[in-house]
C-alpha cells in the first residue's frame, strides 16, 4: 500500500490513490457517491471513465456506476468532483452490481458514452 | 477498498487499481520494483508518470522513482510493465524517500523527464 507521501498532489499532477475516494456532487450540491476506481486506455494511459460505488449497505446491494471523465470536474471548494446529473438520472444509468463479474464490451462503453453525452471513447 | 471486481481488464481499459502493484522489468528481464501509484494530469486525465517503489527492508530505506508513462510498455508474458532501464541508471535516477514529505515541483519533473530521455510534460 501507498503512504500519504505519494498522495501529494502538484500543481497540475493528482496521484490515482487521490482520486480513489473522492467524493462526487452534482450540480444542486448533492453527494453521488465516491470514486472508486479509474479505468486508462492502455496504450494512451487516458482516463476514460470514473468508477462511483453509490449505495447500498455494508457492500450489498451496492452498485458501479460508471462515469465518462470527460463529465467530471473537480471543485476545489467542494473537495470533490462535480457531475452535472440529477439522482434520478443516475438511477436509470448503466451500472453493475459489485459482487457480480462484470466484464466491459464496446457494446457497454458506448452505451454508458451516450447515456452522459459524453464523445465516445469506442 | 475496490473489490476485485472491478479490477477487470476490457480489451483496451484498465483499472488503475489493477496497474498499482504491477511488477517493472528491465529489458534484460531484472525485476526493478513495483507501481505504487500514478501520477495524472488534472485535466486531461493523462497518466504521466508511474511511481514504482523499490528497495529497503520493511519500508525502511525504501524509495519512490517516478517514470516517465511513456517509457513504460506493458508486457503480457511477464505480467509487468517493461522499462528500457538498468539497475545502475535507476540507482542514480531522481528518487525520494517513502518517509520524507514531498513536494513535485516543475523543476522536478523535468529533471525526471530528462534522465528518462522522455518528452517533457512540464
Amino acid at each position: 500500500m501507498a503512504s500519504d507521501e505519494t498522495k501529494v498532489t502538484s500543481g497540475t499532477l493528482i496521484a490515482a490513490e487521490k482520486v480513489e475516494g473522492t467524493d462526487v456532487f452534482n450540480l444542486q450540491g448533492d453527494k453521488l457517491g465516491t470514486v472508486d476506481d479509474i479505468m486508462l486506455d492502455k496504450v494512451s494511459g487516458k482516463a476514460i471513465y470514473a468508477i462511483m460505488s453509490f449505495g447500498g449497505f455494508l457492500g450489498i446491494g451496492a452498485k458501479y456506476h460508471p462515469l465518462p471523465w470527460a463529465r467530471l470536474r473537480y471543485d476545489r471548494d467542494k473537495g470533490g468532483y462535480l457531475v452535472d446529473v440529477d439522482r434520478k438520472t443516475l438511477e436509470n444509468a448503466p451500472s453493475y452490481d459489485m459482487d457480480a463479474d462484470f466484464l466491459w464490451t464496446p457494446e457497454y462503453g458506448r452505451r454508458v458514452d451516450k447515456y452522459y453525452n459524453a464523445p465516445s471513447y469506442w
